[in-house]
């Protein structure tokens, strides 16, 4: 009786439950602290202590009506203000509140401007490996997710394959640095290339191509890495920010949407997007959580336990034979399987209690993806089966 | 550049906007005290103590990780169970923690149903006058919302032309009791009748035609009037709730869907509305707010307030020569117009400096909405203004 379209999606999401529920199966023989689940993206690292204070504050100091009433459907104009204060601060920018929008974290922010953008056919181009909801996100619209294969040296985006590909039904592209599920960031010649690329292609064809930078982890990154703010470098860039993973608030749904007066048809653009806000039935970003975040905007969870998970895990991997870029950001780490089916590989490291994602699920087959966002001890713990799987394998050093 | 399905949104939200921006100029010429706002639905009376004594309770005891982390797509397994044990309670049904899943507000909630159930062309039939946002979340999946005739004696649905409306490409029917808005409670016999066509219309075409009950104004109803629960009367029901009228918590978005064990195809839909939060963008229910108001849910706003204020328009109206019918729920009353052109009668109100919203709007010409979730005081002081109406209109008894 369900819509055809969710038939195949509700299979897909019973492979997954079956997933976790080999995991848990797993942990009933073996005990729970003998399986090593690397499979889910979900922050270990707790809340900064100002985002508590913050929801105190806000709670005994404003009005009831007020902290969880409506607003616009935008978001409270003095958390947009703030937001943009802050990036200007940060990033040398010159926005103000009607730049933002306050959304249901960057899930909802996507499908924001994916509404906004989008006719039924139009293309909107991703590169490999990339975040797999963005195939949803973008058929919720019609439109036709075109991707980039990889470039499985350093992970940066294949770009000349990318130029290859733009077409006159080009809407949009969608990047996503530092990147799930590899864990590195574009470097500013990546980028600079990139707008290069994405004008040329503007010109020759006569449209407009938006750039919607997908920046969840923006925040995570390692050996202050820069990580570039890409409004600076192509003109139709519309960022979409999350707080779920800075501030370890992935269940509050919380994020927002930059749209710059730069960007073609600014004013229908902004103006589309906050009735897409509401018609899509976010109505608008969750309340308290707007107002806690708009006082936390430069802080962040402590980075330096994601970092000790992410040396232990490299090192220790790169120690064992095993082969992958160093991730300079998120919390991801995208090793090559050791055999090509890297399915079958997934299955190997079961064997060992180890729980990876397959990298075809990214669309980039032939690596798996590990998510370090653990407890130390748990990877700690699991290196021993990461050797062992090493030696049957035959690639120990 | 934008979509151009969001085209003309956009120029029907600049109408809505352009309708509020004449408030804020109209409070410019004459104060706001003496501008009478009665255009929109936003509860006025605070939500109760509860809820703050939750929020601070849930933050103080419970861990931050658990707090603001990810759960399951449908929500915290031990706040469904609470919903659907205080269902039980209060309505004698028998649902258990798989009946429901947690969504951001009831228009959350009623996309992601739609999404579930929802082929392109496949028809809603909603009955007028009916909230002018049904037609965004049908249009958002390709369905085709079809719209009952209203009955203009009573405003309880008008069930033979219904029956007549109903095809083999009928898919759902959505229903809003305490309706916005009349602020009627469809009653007992109607719904009874309405069961009784729908099954009577499943059997001819060999159909399942599901039965959405948008429910944000269960909560509020007067004089102990009885608001059947619809999963009671027709076994293909699927209730969408909010707490935003019921705790006045419209900027949280918080809200849920029962998914009833007995509608068709239970596995199904369960599964794919589970998926469906995910892929339009919620993921999930905002999660502290679903904490707080598992701890609320025998909790209410004081009804008297919006009681009182019912009382004194409605009186007040009838006394002048107006036409209403008395409403039971929510906090809204749908008056005749003056004159058969309900938005030039809108006008004329507005030279007293009242603000309505012309019928049309809810699928039903001929009338005017009052939002009565207003300060009292205001209505006493916009009581002369409807006064002086009712006069030039010459229908002052």
């Amino acid at each position: 009786m369900i819509s055809e379209k969710m038939v195949d999606l509700v299979k897909n999401s019973s492979v997954i439950r079956s997933m976790f529920e080999e995991g848990k199966r797993l942990a009933g023989i073996y005990g729970a602290e003998n399986v090593y689940d690397f499979s889910l993206g979900n922050p270990s690292v707790e809340p900064p202590v100002e985002i508590k204070e913050a929801l105190l504050q806000v709670l005994n100091e404003e009005s009831p009506s007020m902290v969880h009433g409506y607003m616009n459907n935008s978001g409270y104009e003095d958390v947009r203000e703030k937001v943009s204060e802050n990036l200007n601060k940060r990033f040398e920018t010159d926005f103000n509140k009607d730049n933002i929008i306050m959304t249901v974290g960057a899930a909802g922010g996507l499908n924001v401007i994916l509404k906004t953008l989008l006719n039924p056919n139009e293309e909107v181009l991703t590169f490999a490996p990339f975040f797999g909801e963005y195939r949803n996100y973008v058929s919720n619209f019609d439109g036709k997710l075109t991707v980039v294969p990889p470039n499985t040296v350093d992970f940066q985006p294949n770009l000349d394959e990318f130029e290859q590909l733009i077409s006159k039904k080009t809407k949009a592209v969608i990047i996503n640095s530092p990147n799930n599920p590899t864990g590195v960031v574009y470097s500013e010649q990546t980028i600079l290339k990139l707008a290069e690329i994405l004008n040329k292609k503007q010109k020759e064809f006569g449209i407009s191509i938006y750039l919607i930078s997908d920046e969840p982890y923006r925040e995570l990154a390692y050996d202050g890495i820069d990580v570039p703010y890409l409004t600076k470098y192509y003109r139709n860039t519309i960022v979409g920010y999350s707080f779920s993973k800075s501030l370890s608030l992935p269940g509050e749904r919380i994020g927002y949407l930059v749209i710059p007066n730069e960007v073609d048809d600014y004013e229908n653009v902004i103006g589309a997007a906050n009735v897409a806000n509401r018609i899509l039935g976010y109505v608008n970003a969750p309340s308290l959580i707007q107002r806690a975040v708009a006082k936390c905007l430069d802080s962040s969870v402590d980075l330096e336990i994601y970092n000790r998970n992410r040396e232990l895990i490299y090192n220790s991997l790169i120690s064992y034979g095993y082969q992958c870029v160093k991730p300079q950001g998120a919390f991801y780490l995208f090793v090559k399987a050791l055999e090509e089916d890297e399915k079958a590989f997934a299955q190997a490291a079961k064997k060992h209690n180890i729980l990876i994602v397959p990298g075809s699920s990214f669309g980039c087959p032939g690596y798996c993806r590990i998510a370090y966002c653990v407890d130390y001890s748990m990877i700690e713990r699991a290196l021993p089966g990461f050797k062992k799987l090493a030696q049957e394998y035959g690639i120990m050093k």
